[in-house]
């Protein structure tokens, strides 16, 4: 007989396991998150990982949305305040320039589903739908097919401000906020 | 005494060794692309690799470089016609909307050195370096501030393009890349 588990009330158990998974990701890749890293991670039995996952992909992907919901929040955040086109210029900018409010951590994350949405297409439902949720923030400004385009904008220029060795100026960055909103 | 190994003469080894690991990444990603499965693809002894290379990161690097120039020519030959502004919006317009001319795989292999330099600062010099290159065939017809935001566009707009599961315009991306270009 091997002795009983300790049963802690634990109600936050599956949301820790969620945010680990996050955390294994970003530090370990996809393919480097196994069962046993995030168990060690979220301090819990591996067994508590198969009793509220159907499976390591199911915990990744509730994993990816839950990440994408945080990314969105703060990128809604950024404008909270805006109430006319000056103020929304500055908001794109700053949101940009600040890398979208998120570190290097958290971008490791995005782009792990970025790769895996390539390979897999069934993830692509939770980058359309982050890519909605920006797009909607938007919208309560400009028209659809600009918020696309500026999204995708800010998007790319996220991406080449942090790839590369040059930095990239707030007056650069404005310019082409401004051209995309024309 | 071992039997002799077989000498063939053998000159492209090194390069299709490079390649090998290119369709490694590509397949399997940075983590899964070991040693082994990199000499089996290449169809060279394990030791060859050791021979060639200083470690596998030196090879992966090699790997990701060459991948970023081949992926460069391509754009830059989407270029080659172009005389004046309405052949310009055409050519940035067909280069996102066929996604740089380049398949899922490409890509995969180009979003692994993004998260791969996203980690590693050092290959950002990589990154820094395609991107440049991409600018420097842009800059042949507008100023550099211009080119490094249409660059960023087009990065964007591919990337949420083959990330969504709503298809985008010709008509859109064409009035995204005649802003950018204002």
């Amino acid at each position: 007989m091997t002795a009983p588990t300790k049963r802690r009330y634990d109600p936050d158990r599956k949301e820790r396991i969620v945010d680990a998974t996050i955390g294994c990701i970003g530090r370990y890749g996809v393919a480097g998150t196994t069962h046993r890293l995030i168990a060690a991670a979220a301090d819990v039995p591996l067994g508590s990982l198969t009793y509220h996952f159907a499976s390591l992909e199911d915990l990744r992907s509730q994993a990816f949305r839950r990440h994408a919901e945080r990314m969105s929040l703060v990128y809604k955040a950024h404008f909270d305040g805006v109430r006319n086109r000056k103020q929304l210029v500055d908001a794109v900018t700053e949101l940009v320039h600040g890398e979208a409010g998120a570190d290097v951590g958290d971008w490791a994350v995005a782009y792990e589903l970025y790769l895996a949405a390539l390979r897999d297409p069934a993830l692509r439902e939770i980058t359309e739908s982050w890519m909605r949720t920006s797009r909607s923030v938007l919208e309560r400004f400009v028209d659809p097919t600009t918020a696309r385009g500026v999204d995708a904008l800010v998007e790319g220029l996220v991406m080449h401000k942090m790839l590369s060795t040059t930095p990239m100026s707030r007056a650069d960055i404005r310019a082409y906020v401004l051209r995309a909103l024309a």
